[in-house]
């Protein structure tokens, strides 16, 4: 293997990937709202990557260019909520988007690699999940070239519109010039979600120049082609055909999303309501995430009125940029063990307020925030297991993080007096309803699969807060632990984690945590991502005289011709 | 990497490895029959590996002990119609199953340990297919200790019972000891097939000594502990239950499965009804399937009474033999070109017979075959091809050799006189319902996903024999070619094919190929065998430090603790 650029900073040697930005800061994106439509322009800068050692020509992306998107589309959701559709489009002349910077993939470690796909993935799965669920649709208006990974942004929306000026086109030429699958949701999403047949899908994906024209349309690779003379007209005319369906409000003022309270000293990092304690030399990241410290606000006006100050609001991008972080910057800790502190009733309180004013934009916009931070949790490929200790809150959404962990421990009773009291385990209906996986069932049902029959029993204890026989008795901890044997069963539960294969833990939990059925994202996370990152490993791809290392360089790549 | 000492044979360097065995010749397996009930023990030889380097202690197994495992599942289908539940065994003391033999594993090549672990799922499979649809239920009865691949094989059966003898026990060790993922369906089967609770999962499959009685039972992993005086009257009752449900006929005679007539000659194999004839420098594997050249018999006693010669049940065996045989032995060989030779009339003919006949046991079986031996070919990791020239039978059963291919190609037209006449598809009334793949859909639902109504239309053109532009236009084939494009434009596919990275292949194909819903088998397949195959190439497993070297060393595997 070549050098390995890009590396999670080791001892400070790297600058730390930060995924908070602002419009104001971006270099490769703009957004400008015409009423109902934002434009989301795409401008990459060449020399604007995240780190040196290669340009981001033809608007290629890497971390930091989707990281600007993912702020995007996150503020037009909150922050515009008159915006009823986005149009994707491009900033420069004929090429709409080169796809992931190849440069940037062949100097990237594996782990960057897979941490990079794994993103742009769930940034994309954000603006499917503003279509399906919050009424802003999304147009990819294509003109130039739409190749690879630019491709794949234009698959993430609902309509895909391209310029018939004889040279525009949408191809995935990976297989045949880099020898790794096609952007890497893309696959699964031309098969799964625009249901291309499958030979035609083969044909597409190994065709350097893909296509254009009806032929595109055709095979429900676009969904339209309009010529050059009419473009901008019939790409307002479909935004605001689209707009006129959402259910967005028209004239509501928007929640500005304001710069995260966080600081960073030594190993820690702390924000208002979550706090990340990395114990290196156990391999262990503790997160603890806090209850409200106010009352909830008695309407949704009133949560409106508390902007990114709102407990849900601020606790979810606390918790969504602790994740990221973890994963980014701390790749050597395979092990989060989460914790909460607080009080259960007041989280009981603001889990009243958003399942009573579900039709509110705003706190649907919450709880959707809240559903796809859990998500992202899913789908970090580091142990989780929660601690549930005298003092803490898991109640209703925070209960959520305990029904996310790979195992949980419940200490039984208390340590004694003085020590607080014992803990408990609340149930609230966004357990039961809220917060679906990425394969569309809660954790509760995932975990009930083999004994519904549990499930209604769990049911029947909604709002009550159970204490540890009880909560082991419907299942909803692994284990239970007095305060005798509490400190060495945790220690060694811990320390035996810390201790296997970060690969073998990977792969399993991939697959332990997602029983049940599948949907086109859990396809993605599962199936197509697997086969990638055996791919990213493979010396015909990654290796010295591999796809990825030749490309550009006039060599051939040298294969090893055995199939596996 | 260290040496690798299981190798697909390269100019003769390796035994050839032999997909066909009978139970005279069995090394590692009995069959007892005894009324309705199988008996199957397993008592694997130590020294009886499928190539020297490795003992097979422990009831450990190899490729060559699933061969027999897989003849003798099979066998007791067709040769047994009266074996209602088949009961699985250990011939040793003390133990039931080890698992994959963990230092061939060592010494295996990549491509040589996943396609191992591919055919071990296959015959695991085959014993639930046995049970979903023949009517032949199987129970594990493990006494001793049923580790990793050993308890995944007890997961195969629809009854696991577990000696309560205070040392016999099930587990999965191979995150703890092996840095890979336990038996390779196994976590698929233990939250999936037994829906084990997914915190449970993650403990049992991370603790070395694994869990017995009562506790086994609690979780769902065994169904139930019996103790050791009652064992084998038990064992026979819970048999004899099984077989009273059982659908299969009492006082049948069975169809013995003769040896293959077979031939190897140079890069040619030869059989009845297929041939392979191996192009070693364009990277081909032309495989040709002869339709049948007796008519079909008029009924099932008929068809019975010509035993294994019967056509469906010889080209079936012969074409299951003929992809084990590339898949193992022609590593190198990416890409397969399959076409069919004879009268689609012939063809079709079977086909009403098949049809007519679903309810006698034999043509059942028969189906089932068939319907296995497709879904063999859709988890083959080679490019298929299927090329529809003069003279071809693509007829109903055989049409779905053009179905399961990557791309088609049609000759349009003829070469002129005397070159025979134009080719033409036939759909069947099978192709709509007796193949379902691994996801549970027939072929044409998968392809037909996006439009449903071009299924509509293809189901009305039933029988009739289609040219290619009318294939084509029911989204039947991918590509027509008239008399002069055809040598060019399919020399260019095929050349090119072969010149892409055979990883990125493998990676596309199964992708494209598995478009809609999921099944327990597809997860397996898809999600679980590509995360496994992504840790067999990581150095935490496989490399010189890997715990897969240093097993049994006395060494500690020396993990990058970097989580990916």
């Amino acid at each position: 293997m070549a050098p390995e650029a890009i590396e999670a900073p080791v001892a400070g040697a790297m600058p730390r990937i930060d995924f908070q930005t602002h419009p104001d800061r971006y270099r490769h994106w703009r957004i400008e709202i015409d009423g109902p439509i934002a434009f989301l322009t795409m401008a990459v800068q060449e020399n604007g990557g995240l780190v040196p050692g290669y340009e981001l020509k033809l608007n290629s992306y890497d971390l930091g260019v989707d990281i600007e998107l993912a702020d995007a589309v996150q503020r037009l959701r909150f922050e515009h909520p008159g915006v009823k559709t986005v149009v994707i489009r491009s900033g420069h002349d004929r090429v709409f988007c080169a796809g992931a910077n190849i440069r940037m993939l062949s100097i990237s470690s594996h782990a960057h690699k897979v941490n990079f796909c794994k993103f742009t993935n769930e940034t994309r799965n954000a603006m499917e999940d503003a279509s399906a669920f919050s009424g802003q649709r999304y147009i990819a208006a294509v003109s130039g070239t739409a190749a690879g990974g630019g491709y794949e942004l234009a698959l993430a929306a609902d309509h895909i519109m391209l310029v018939d000026d004889k040279s525009s086109a949408v191809s995935c030429p990976e297989t045949p010039l880099l020898a790794v699958l096609p952007a890497t949701g893309g696959l699964t999403r031309i098969v799964d979600k625009r249901k291309v047949r499958r030979d035609r899908a083969d044909v597409f994906a190994t065709l350097e120049e893909g296509f254009r024209g009806k032929r595109a349309v055709e095979w429900r690779l676009v969904d339209e082609v309009v010529r050059k003379s009419a473009w901008k007209d019939t790409v307002r005319q479909r935004a605001l055909e689209f707009a006129g369906k959402s259910d967005r409000p028209d004239h509501a003022a928007g929640v500005s999303l304001g710069p995260l309270a966080r600081s960073f000293d030594g190993d820690a990092v702390s924000y208002r309501n979550v706090a990340i304690a990395v114990d290196r030399e156990r391999g262990i990241a503790n997160v603890t995430v806090r209850g409200p410290d106010t009352p909830a606000p008695k309407d949704a006006d009133a949560a409106r009125a508390e902007g990114d100050t709102f407990w849900p609001l601020t606790m979810a991008r606390e918790l969504d940029d602790a994740i990221l972080h973890l994963r980014l910057n701390e790749q050597e800790i395979g092990l989060i063990v989460i914790r909460t502190e607080g009080d259960p009733n007041s989280v009981m309180e603001f889990d009243a307020l958003l399942d009573a004013h579900q039709g509110d934009w705003f706190i649907r916009e919450v709880r959707l925030f809240l559903r796809r931070v859990f998500s992202r949790i899913d789908v970090t490929s580091r142990t989780l297991i929660a601690l549930i200790e005298s003092g803490s809150c898991f109640a209703g959404t925070l209960a959520e993080l305990a029904l996310a962990a790979d195992r949980s421990a419940m200490l039984d009773g208390t340590f004694g007096p003085g020590s607080g009291a014992a803990p408990t385990l609340t149930l609230g209906v966004a357990n039961f309803s809220a917060y679906a996986m990425c394969n569309g069932l809660t954790r509760l049902a995932a975990r009930f699969l083999g004994e519904p029959e549990t499930g209604v029993r769990a049911r029947a204890a909604l709002g009550r807060p159970l204490n540890a026989g009880e909560s082991a008795e419907l299942g909803l901890v692994t284990f239970t632990y007095d305060k005798t044997d509490w400190a060495d069963e945790v220690r060694i539960m811990l320390e035996e984690r810390a201790s296997f294969s970060p690969d073998a833990l990977t792969g399993m939990e991939a697959n332990l945590r997602f029983a049940g059925p599948e949907t086109m994202q859990s396809k993605i996370f599962g199936r197509l991502t697997a086969w990638q990152n055996w791919i990213f490993q493979r010396p015909n791809a990654a290796g010295d005289e591999g796809a990825l290392k030749r490309y550009g360089t006039g060599l051939q790549p040298n294969f090893d011709r055995r199939r596996v």
